[in-house]
């Protein structure tokens, strides 16, 4: 199979924030890896190419996962009735410190990279830990997945305890420009970013430092945002000249620009004035309902980030986040929007399947550039995905079929995914 | 294997409301479909009776499912954008009336019987339709599941529309009648539960035949109960002598006995006076969170109902529940608990997944006796689960793999499941 051919099956895919555009046995056209769009009857232009006919099969767009932590896949699920701060000192601190076990992270990013390989993802954006021998070598299984990804070596020079922290500033920079070095013209498909990993466990001086480092090299930035209050309130000690927690990150310069957009994940108690700061910026939020859920964080008010005009996608957050399943994320995400208008605000409306979907594809997908449609000229990232499982007494829509996987997301059997027009799993 | 024999694996079942006792590698005795309790080492008494070892894999009580309708399995997942009167007029009166037609109902039911067989569940409470023909075929088809469970041919004489409606209560009562003695003597597991929809589908006449018909016969009765604020407002208008909507269900006198419990599904919006007819009247409350999310309906307090002393059991709901996958509704189950304290009332602290697991397995096996446990004198109700595909890098307990379990309950496969020490499903 080369990167042109025609795939036929049952087509859906975003044609704004609030449609799906659906075709039955319709036609999905890729040359060289760039999708040529979806069609009823295929144009004699595209006859001359391979046909891959998936009959009754759905086929809709990558996704992409704003969110993912590797090193915390293989303890996900566990420790879930505790919140953010005793959680991370609990579970997810001295687990990352194994990473300094090359050993170790070879044999548990293997474990996440296989994983990742096979669920709804084609894009996703990853914390490492601190480690960089860890962290490249995750990004090698990565590039070995054909996922397309942003991959963090974690920036942490406080808080961290006796065995998950850098020494100072100076030797988390250090460690940051080694890492680079050691990775620079390896990869295709493997981007690195910096990633402190949030202001509790960065001193200003590394912040600062990792601004600038973002600036010169034009690097994109990662971190977390207003996920938890205590953790928001530590920030206010921590920070007191800032206005609040974005303004913080704006502080050192890590908010990013439009054309080097900084992802911040969570924004769960994000008000007005961090709204304004995000949007200034162009940052992306990646919303993560599961994890906000499961550490008892609360419920963003993602429908006001998106009349906003803000960038919002999806994360799943794993380990915070139990899955890497990407419908499993939509499912939870249209359910925390719905308690959010019945138990917050009945101004702010539930978000509906639609602007859902199109969250979970274009809205991550845009932070890669012209990623998650079928539109014309879109790179070619496509799930095919087997439904039959979940039989029905009558023929429901594809619009209906593309609603009821994403609620029983256990019966929906990836058949084959493509990234860039390349088939990387099947 | 006849009922009497030994299973060896990872036990682990509720010892009560706050602790679930876990046996790593123990050993499990039924005799005569008993449970004779859980042992580290096997007890002398019982070493000539046959052993299944089940090596590493996980062993707990079977699962009580308290609410779900059978007649909505197929049409799972789809119109959840909707609240709950618009999706019953949109999407589930209109599919019911279908069961008229016993060719359709039997098709669908079968599909409902073998994923019932196949799922965590070993005691489930269900509705029907009002049809008679269908509603006997149903429960011919769960008799041979060997899932133990309580079926309602459905009461409904008003507002149902032209296509699913009994002419009125006369004949409502009629057709249940004739529904009870067809079935009289024809199940071992199957038990009739009189099943009056809600108050809107009812008329006041309908009620007070059925509270009578509950007490003459001694049949049980399952119906729902202040699930959403507009149907809330119609009971209001519909019964306007009531104090309340479960007060309406008193003055019928169909709110039972503590012998003779009546379910309720949701309370997402009980108050003190609800819950005071509700515990005076020894009912179950059917907890359903994943409807309760999806219809926008809200979240019941049930922290609160189980500290006044109030039986709750959880219930899927399908359709408005979008799985019968007991291990995704505790998640569900506890994200909403979590959102309540968080959003609502900082009073009401979150469920533990202690108190979900009691739940799911105890607090709805009460219903059908001494039910959900693995304590002396319990029938024997059992799931085995290969966890394997979940794989850590290091032993987790037995308690935290049936936490990240029910976190990821697609990695979760049942190898085998007992119902009163009978093998239903391997």
């Amino acid at each position: 199979m080369n990167n042109s051919f025609v795939l036929r099956g049952g087509i859906a895919f975003s044609e704004s924030e609030n449609s799906i555009v659906t075709y039955y046995r319709g036609y999905l056209v890729c040359v060289d890896g760039i999708c040529k769009g979806a069609f009823t009857e295929l144009p004699d232009e595209y006859k001359s190419l391979q046909l891959y006919d998936y009959g009754e099969r759905l086929i809709i767009p990558g996704m992409t996962d704003l969110h993912v932590h590797a090193p915390q896949y293989t303890f996900r699920g566990i420790g879930m009735d505790e919140e953010l701060l005793e959680w991370l000192n609990t579970y997810t601190f001295p687990e990352e410190a194994k990473y300094a076990d090359l050993d170790y992270a070879l044999k548990a990013y293997e474990y996440f990279a296989e994983d990742l390989r096979r669920c709804f993802t084609t894009r996703a954006v990853v914390f490492g830990t601190l480690h960089n021998e860890a962290t490249i070598k995750l990004m090698d299984l990565l590039e070995d997945t054909g996922v397309i990804t942003y991959v963090g070596k974690v920036n942490m020079d406080r808080n961290g305890g006796e065995h998950l922290q850098e020494k100072d500033a100076k030797a988390s920079i250090e460690a940051t420009l080694q890492w680079l070095n050691a990775i620079q013209g390896k990869y295709k498909n493997t981007m690195p970013i910096l990633t402190p990993r949030f202001i509790p466990s960065c001193s200003d001086e590394l912040m600062k430092e990792l601004g600038r480092l973002s600036a010169e090299r034009d690097l994109r930035i990662q971190s977390h945002l207003s996920e938890n209050l205590s953790e928001i309130a530590w920030v206010n000690e921590l920070v007191p000249e800032s206005t609040c927690y974005a303004n913080a990150y704006e502080m050192f310069d890590t908010m990013g620009t439009p054309e080097r957009p900084t992802i911040m994940a969570h924004c769960v108690h994000s008000d007005e004035r961090e709204m304004a700061i995000l949007k200034k910026h162009g940052a992306y939020i990646a919303h993560c309902a599961d994890s906000n859920m499961n550490l008892t964080s609360g419920i963003a008010p993602i429908k006001k980030f998106l009349d906003a005009g803000i960038n919002v996608g999806l994360g799943t957050d794993v380990a915070a986040g139990s899955s890497m399943n990407m419908l499993k994320t939509m499912l939870i995400t249209l359910q925390a929007s719905k308690m959010y208008y019945r138990l917050v605000d009945s101004n702010v409306k539930p978000l509906t399947f639609e602007e859902v979907f199109y969250m979970a594809t274009v809205g991550g997908g845009k932070y890669f550039g012209k990623v998650g449609s079928f539109k014309e000229g879109y790179e070619f990232d496509a799930v095919v995905i087997d439904d039959s499982k979940m039989y029905s007494m009558r023929d429901m829509s594809i619009r209906e079929r593309i609603e009821r996987m994403c609620y029983n997301d256990a019966d929906a059997i990836i058949k084959d995914k493509f990234v860039r027009g390349k088939k990387v799993y099947s």
